[in-house]
Formats: structure tokens, C-alpha cells, sequence
């Protein structure tokens, strides 16, 4: 992973000169390039870990266990929001880890817990890295040093039930990797948030993950049996269970717990069979409103495929635009004979993708069940080659959103998920207070919304802005959209988030969703498991 | 409701000639009925509530809000447990309420809660009175005398969203009563436990409650969007949400609360459009394993009718010997032709009763794919003749529960869920352990298990036995089984409950399932959103 940005640093250059030109056209881009500095060039405050503790570490998970070089601390000095990609980019994060230890084992988490009580060292867990919401930010707050507790090596499958289907693994195994495993046994977890290439199974459960399938597969919470949070001041295992009714939802408690509780270190997940078969096929509604309400009778009338997009009036334009005219023909596949012509007045239009996976006869019964409900809301159908451009592209957002960065060009996303009856109410209060935020900044720009969960009572809503960078005042611009599309989710009736979590970004807004006692509830539940205030400072349950 | 058992009073008994030779045969009954005792004769403390605290409660919720007669405060002396139906049928209950209240507002609940905080008044949250775990046992603890808080005149629609299909309801409103309102607007919950008849939705939600159609609708627990928690240090009211990533799951810990952390008074809860057919049919499996592998294959595939339910051998041996020999025919319906000389041999099959639910083709369609994969596992089919046979009896089982402990027989039931790897090794241990304690008190019986809850990644077990009472010591015995079958389940690898809840019998069992981290949070919670302890004392978190 890029210590400045997304993903293999093998990967070249790829933004089109079609996307390019957009950019001049309707955002506007820097005079000048503006890459990343060398690494060489990050500034890094002196590691504040004592040689004393450095050696207690090295004694519990071994010397290749503790990393306290600066490309590590580097590696580990933020997540993958935006701000923390200004702050990378520029040499200059808001701080790093006094070292980054990797536990083995069980054992060993509980006792570098022990060791960071004792110390008062604070402690992040740090599964992929992918967080955009400021969640591995490594604070100290009110402790003497800070510890990213890497998961990478606790990254094995300890069980898999195939007749229960349930595999049990270490929270540092990667998404992509456990996927991998199964396929070789005809299994799947179904799971696939953009970050999937690197995420981690601990990270997506302590941030009670989505992933793109999430209409078929559920979210992480629904695959989540059993698990292990190693908390400092004891564990709680629970095992994996289809169904219990012994008491409070302890298991979705500890899901979202964001390592403020404690370590999440094995856990216990769904599996279903492997899809013989995926086919993404492409639909273009006349309008937003007749989108959703096939999405919602599709939900209401369990028709639902394992993936469904609705991108809204302004995403469909651009996606569109971004295709180039090549490629616009070969994303309308077999129907663009019947929308020659189509431009900007056609692109009133909203481009959906809807994906099926499954096998034989009951893939196809279901897909032409969708298909029927879609036609039914005044769907035109666009065959597969849409569906299969959007696939091969879907996890490829980082990477152009690095290139536009050196362009000068914000893009920034941020989502909310609300009853079927308010989605178009909060869709129009979003998105207008994200515009005006923009204006405000002097960088008015292109604020769209897709849909990508669906429930049968309701939706999520997936908001990206794109807009010129304020140089010198990022941070700032983003904030004041930030605050201001935050202010007008929670005013307008949406959770603060679908999938993100709440991490350092979220947590001003917190309360306005839980409620004071529902956050004393939390603030007690965390004195209880770590008294001494050392996991993940400064996230979910900020102290102000 | 009857004060000494099940429903409703104008019942007459029901219990068949046949039904009545079994038990005879195979049980042994008392040697002179058992009838319960006159109202008039029950043994009631008289009531500790100070006329003082008694005005204040009227000044809150008015002078028809606050019931201090005997026979409210015996309606409110216990749930339907067994322990529960034996004292009350002896005219001694273990306690009574000192008062019942009955609030018509949340705002009544706020004033109460804060009246009970500060007069020492333990609270007992009642909706309607089903707990077969001694959930709504008037325990005082160590506070000054107990109120019960009916929730019945909480019992609003206060929204019904057709278009998000959420209806928020008073905790108090029963579950029968909502349906039939939901039938006038083609809605439908879908949540049938067997306690419908009177069950509250506030009830269920507290007891994380599962109904008879859970393998379509889901538990309660997917039902709920949001809720209000009155608790006494504050409200917790969370906004009905399709999906959320904000925190740990503070809804899924408020569901299963059993009143313990405060009182549930308001619920959101998810809707499906009501069914225009319900089709129930019956199937033969050669063995309990088979018919466990087609309800496997039937989960992981996704084509799960609504109602799922597997009698093990001697429940199906039961099942049709209670039939008697005209109806056996009925139950088998078109497949007797094929069975005759059906007797104790071929009882070694088990029975399963499938429900779907829906309307048109979608429904067919599913039905005949749900056949073919219990066909495919060598089911016979037995047509609907079994399967509406046991919709029209399935809320009978506690008519003639009362009916056989005037015969001096001991029917009662207990309850797990398990992974699939391990249901057969769950059901033969519990099986046994229950068989060995009834043997060493002297009164073996019949053991009996269904599974009726089925899950992608496992099953509920569902154990009936049938005993002679051990006259005089009645709760001893069965006090004896209840360890003995629970100390089964944990050692076997099950839950200690998979929708009976907690209450006050399975405490003693929580530790091990949840682990002495795992209760020390809940502790925490309860210490911050009850700090006086009043809420249901001695239910959930036992002291000791």
C-alpha cells in the first residue's frame, strides 16, 4: 500500500484524457502538478517510546514483531480519508505511532495490552489502514505514547464448518485473501467494500462494514457469529451462534466497537456458497424517483440481486461523460442504437447496475424476476456491458482519486441511509447543503449521489463531491462541507453513517443519533472494558 | 387471561379420550385431580405500598392507573412458567405486586420511573404476562415494596409508514391486536409466537422473541428499526433506521433487555405485505437426521418457506398417537393409502410441517423448489391435511398444559439453537440429560424435540417432556430436570435460550454462555442506566 495514498505502488498513471478534459471543463485544476513529497521529505517527530517499554514489547511478540522505523510509522500514521491523504501527501501528518507492533497470537494481544495499561501507552488497532473516517488516527491523548497494534500477522482461518458454514479467523486476514481460501472450497463470504483489496475482516467488523453485495449478502453485521474482543480489562468470547435469545445483543455491541473497547482479534463469519455465476447487467430509469421505487419494490418483494446501484440524475451524467464517447457506446451496450442522440438532455436519465449471483435455473428465475419489476418501473434495459464496466472498475476509485488530488481536485464521499419515505427529501437536503458548502468555499463543483444499500424499509444514500482544492486551506474546505452536509443528514432524518463508522470524523455528530444517555450507555460500557481510557483515544467516543 | 394458566377463561377442557389413555399408559396421572385452588383462596401478603406513595402514583397516571385490589396484584403475581403455574394453582405465589400501574403516556412512564427511583419501589415492566422464565416475577430486591407496570394502556398505532412499511406501536399493544389492524391495510408483522394470543410487542422486544414463522419473517430482533428505552437515568430513544454504521449496535442491546436496564415503551417495527395464501403442509422423513439435512439445504439454498418445523422421532410417535386413529388418517391425509398398517414401526419417520406464505406464482414457485429439496432428502409427502392440522392447534399447547397438570403431569419445554456441525450431538445430549433426571426423580416420561428456527448456519432444538408430578415436590423436580437439561445445552455447545429469553431461570446459566467479562459489561450498563437498581430485580443480571 502507497504510504501516501491508494493501493500497489506498482500502478501507473490511468485518469483519460476525456475525464481530464471534464476536469477543466466543470471543476477546474491546479496550475501545476501537486504530487506527494518523497518520503524522505515526511516529517516525523522522534519516536517517544522508551527503550524500556520497546524491549517489554519485543520480549512479548518478538524483535521482528516491533517496527518503530519511520517507513513503518509512516505506513501507519493515518487512514485513507481525505485529510489524511492532504497531510501525507504534503510530508506533514498530524502525528505517528511511537512504534507498530505486530501480536502473533491471542497472548500475545493480551499481554501488549497489559504492557500499555501499565505504560499508559495508547493503542489503535490497525487491520488495513482503509479507514476514511480518521479511525486509526494514532492519538495519544491523555497517554505517553501511541501503539498501532498491527493485525497483519494474527491472519489465519482456525476453523472452517462446512457444514454449519462458518469459518472462524484472525481479524488481521485480509478480505481478499479469505476469498481467496474459500474459493478453493466452493465458498464465499460475500463481502466486497471498495477497500476490499485490503481490508481487513477485524477492521470491517469493528466498523460495522458494507460491501457492494450487500442487498444479496447483508452487511458484515449479518455474517458476524461469534467473536473475541480482547478488551483490557478481560475478554469477552462469544461463540458462534445461528440465534440466541440470552439477553442484550452483546455480539452487536462489540460490532462497531471501532477499537475503542478493545481489541477485536478473532471472529466468527457466515459463509455462503460460492455464485457459479454473476452477471451485471445495466438499466437506465427515466428518473431518480421511478429508480427508487424499483429498488423498493424490488426490497418489499424480496426480488432483490446481490448488488444494486442507482446513481442519481448527475452521477448518470458523469459516468457517462467519464466513458468518453467509445466508451458511452460500448457502457449503453445493444441499446444505444435506439438512444443515438443521447447527450446532456438524455442524461436526465439514471443509470442503475444490477448484479445477480447464483447458479442454473434459480440465478436466472430470480434475475428475469428483477428484470420484470425494473421494466415494470419503466426500466430500459442496457445488457451486460455497462454492468460489466462498472465491475471491472469498482474498486478502482482510490487510484483516480489520488490522480485528481495531483491535480489540484478534491473528490470526497460521505453516506447516510434513511426510510424509503424520506430518500428523496434527504437526497435534495444533502445534496444542496454540500453545493452550498461548496459555493461558499469559492469552489463550486460536481456534488452527486448514487444508492447502493437497499432494505426493504429503506435505502443508503452515497454522496461524492468533486470540487477544486482550496491550496493552502484543504482541510478547512473540507471541513466546512463536511460540517455542513453532516448538519443537513442528521437534520434531514439519515443516520450519520451507512458504512463508514463514526471513527474522529463522525463523532461531533454522535449525539444528535444516540442521544446523551444512549452515549453515557457507551462511555460506561468503555470504562468498564478499558478503565484506563488506553484503545483507539479520540475515536468514536470523542471526550469533548 | 386465567390467573392460574393459560388464555382464555371460558374454555372448556379439551383433552381427547386418546390423549387421555396415553398419559395413562405412558406417564401415569395423579390418583385424584388436581384442580387450582378458588381465587378467594389464594395466599396474598398484604400490600406494602405506603398510601402516600400510592397518591403520588395516582397523581401520575390518575386513580384508574393504580391497582392495589387482590385480583389485579394476583394477575400480576407471575408469568406462565411451569413454577409459575404450580404456585399460583396452590393459591401461593412466591410474590405479588404491591400495586399494578398502568401509564398512558411516556411521559406517566418518566414520572413513574422517577417516583420508583426515589421511594425505593422495585419496577416490573408487564406486558402480557407470558414469561415461562420468570421474567415478570414481582421481586422485590432489596427495595421497599414492587409495582408492576402494565403497559397495556400503551397501545397506539403512533405512525404507520406504508411506504417504508414501518409501523411505530406503544410497547403495551399485543401482537394479535396489531394484526388485526395491519390486516385492514394488507400489512403484516409476522411474528406468531405462540403466546400471540397476548403477547405484547413491548414483550417481545425485551425478550428477544421469536415466532412460529421466524424462517421467513426473521426473529423479533429483525424486525425492530427502533425503540424507546425509559430507563431511569434517561431515555434512550433511537430513530427507526433501515442500516447504520454509527457505534456498536446500541438497538440490538436494548432488545433483550428484559426490563432490566429500563422500560421499553415505544417500538418501530419493519412490516411485509400481508399474504394473500398460506399453504402448510406436512412431510414424512425417514430419519431426524434427513429431515435436518433438507432444513440445512433449504437455509444455505434461500428457500425457506416461512414455517419450518421437524418433530424428532418420538414427537412425531406423539404426534400422530394423539391424532387418534380417525384423525391419524386426516393428519396423513393422501399418503395414508400408502402407509397403512402406519404403527409404532413406521413411527420411527419424522414429521415436518412447511408453511409458505405469499401470493401468486412467486409463492408456487417457491413451494414447489422448497419440495423438491425435501424430496430430494427422501421426504414422503403427507399434503396439507397435517399442515393445517397443526396451524389450527399450534395455540392449544397451553390449554393442554393446564388440562394435564390438573391430571398431576408435569408438560414442559425448553429450548436451544446450534450450529448445524452440531445440532444431532445437541439433541441427543440434552435428550439424555433430561431422560436421567427424570428417571432419578423417579418419573420418567416422554423427551420429545422439534426444531422449529432454522438459520443458514444452524438450527433451535426444542425439547418437550411429560412427566408424572412428583406431588409435593413439584418444583424441586422440575428444578432438578432444568439443571440437569441446561447444563446439557452449555456443556453441548448450545445456547441457553433461543427465544424463551433469560429471566430469572436461566441467570444462574449467563456466565458461562456470555463469559464473566461479557456480564460485567452488562453490569456497567445497568449500574449507569439504573443506578438505584430498581428495574426487575433479580431478572437477567442476578445478583449472586
Amino acid at each position: 500500500m502507497r504510504w501516501w495514498g491508494w493501493g500497489d505502488p506498482r500502478r501507473g498513471p490511468e485518469l483519460s484524457a476525456s475525464a481530464l478534459q471534464l476536469m477543466r471543463e466543470h471543476v477546474g485544476i491546479a496550475t501545476r502538478p501537486r504530487p506527494p513529497v518523497a518520503l524522505s521529505a515526511v516529517r516525523l517527530a522522534p519516536s517517544r517510546l522508551r527503550e524500556q517499554t520497546a524491549d517489554a514489547l519485543r520480549g512479548i511478540v518478538g524483535v521482528e514483531g516491533v517496527r518503530a522505523d519511520s517507513r513503518e510509522r509512516i505506513l501507519h500514521a493515518a487512514g485513507k480519508g481525505y485529510a489524511d491523504l492532504v497531510r501525507m501527501r504534503a510530508g506533514a501528518p498530524q502525528a505517528a505511532p511511537d512504534a507498530v507492533v505486530l501480536p502473533a497470537s491471542h497472548a500475545h494481544v493480551r499481554a501488549v495490552l497489559e504492557l500499555c495499561a501499565e505504560s499508559s501507552l495508547a493503542l489503535i488497532p490497525f487491520g488495513g489502514g482503509t479507514s476514511v473516517v480518521g479511525g486509526v488516527e494514532p492519538l495519544r491523548g491523555p497517554h505517553q505514547a501511541a501503539i498501532a497494534l498491527d493485525m497483519r500477522r494474527l491472519a489465519e482461518i482456525t476453523e472452517l464448518d462446512r457444514e454449519s458454514r462458518i469459518v472462524t479467523v484472525g481479524a488481521g486476514m485480509r478480505a481478499a485473501a479469505l476469498e481467496r481460501q474459500l474459493a478453493r472450497a466452493g465458498l464465499t463470504l460475500g463481502h466486497w467494500p471498495q477497500s476490499f483489496q485490503y481490508v481487513s475482516l477485524g477492521g470491517c467488523v469493528a466498523t460495522r462494514s458494507a460491501g457492494q453485495a450487500s442487498s444479496g449478502y447483508g452487511g458484515i453485521a449479518k455474517m458476524v457469529l461469534g467473536l473475541r474482543l480482547a478488551a483490557p480489562a478481560g475478554d469477552i468470547e462469544l461463540p458462534a451462534m445461528p440465534a440466541s435469545a440470552a439477553g442484550p445483543g452483546l455480539r452487536e455491541l462489540l460490532i462497531g466497537s471501532e477499537g475503542a473497547l478493545g481489541v477485536i482479534d478473532q471472529v466468527s463469519l457466515r459463509l455462503r456458497a460460492a455464485p457459479g455465476e454473476r452477471i451485471f447487467e445495466g438499466s437506465l430509469f427515466e428518473t431518480f424517483a421511478s429508480g427508487l421505487a424499483a429498488l423498493r419494490t424490488l426490497a418489499q418483494e424480496h426480488a432483490l440481486p446481490e448488488v444494486v446501484r442507482l446513481s442519481d440524475v448527475r452521477e448518470t451524467w458523469l459516468s457517462l461523460k467519464l466513458a468518453g464517447s467509445a466508451g458511452l457506446k460500448a457502457r449503453l451496450g445493444r441499446a444505444y442504437v435506439g438512444l443515438r442522440g443521447y447527450g446532456e438532455t438524455a442524461a436526465g436519465r439514471c443509470l442503475a447496475i444490477f448484479g445477480c449471483e447464483g447458479s442454473g435455473e434459480e440465478l436466472h428465475a430470480r434475475r428475469r424476476r428483477a428484470r420484470a419489476i425494473a421494466r415494470a418501473h419503466g426500466a430500459l434495459a442496457l445488457g451486460r456491458s455497462p454492468g460489466e464496466a462498472w465491475r471491472r472498475g469498482r474498486f478502482e476509485g482510490p487510484y483516480l482519486r489520488d490522480e485528481l488530488l495531483t491535480l489540484g481536485v478534491i473528490v470526497e464521499t460521505l453516506e447516510t441511509a434513511t426510510r424509503w419515505a424520506n430518500v428523496e427529501h434527504l437526497h435534495s437536503a444533502a445534496l444542496a447543503a454540500i453545493e452550498r458548502a461548496l459555493v461558499a468555499q469559492g469552489t463550486p463543483g460536481i456534488v452527486m449521489c448514487h444508492v447502493s444499500h437497499v432494505y426493504e424499509t429503506g435505502a443508503s444514500l452515497y454522496f461524492t463531491y468533486i470540487a477544486r482544492q482550496r491550496e493552502g486551506a484543504e482541510i478547512a474546505q473540507w471541513q466546512a462541507v463536511k460540517q455542513a452536509a453532516s448538519d443537513a443528514i442528521i437534520a434531514g432524518g439519515g443516520t450519520i453513517t451507512h458504512h463508514h463508522a463514526v471513527g474522529r470524523d463522525h463523532a461531533p455528530w454522535l449525539d444528535r443519533e444516540l442521544g446523551r444517555e444512549g452515549l453515557a450507555a457507551l462511555a460506561a460500557l468503555k470504562a468498564q472494558l478499558d478503565p484506563a481510557g488506553i484503545m483507539n483515544p479520540g475515536k468514536l467516543l470523542a471526550e469533548d
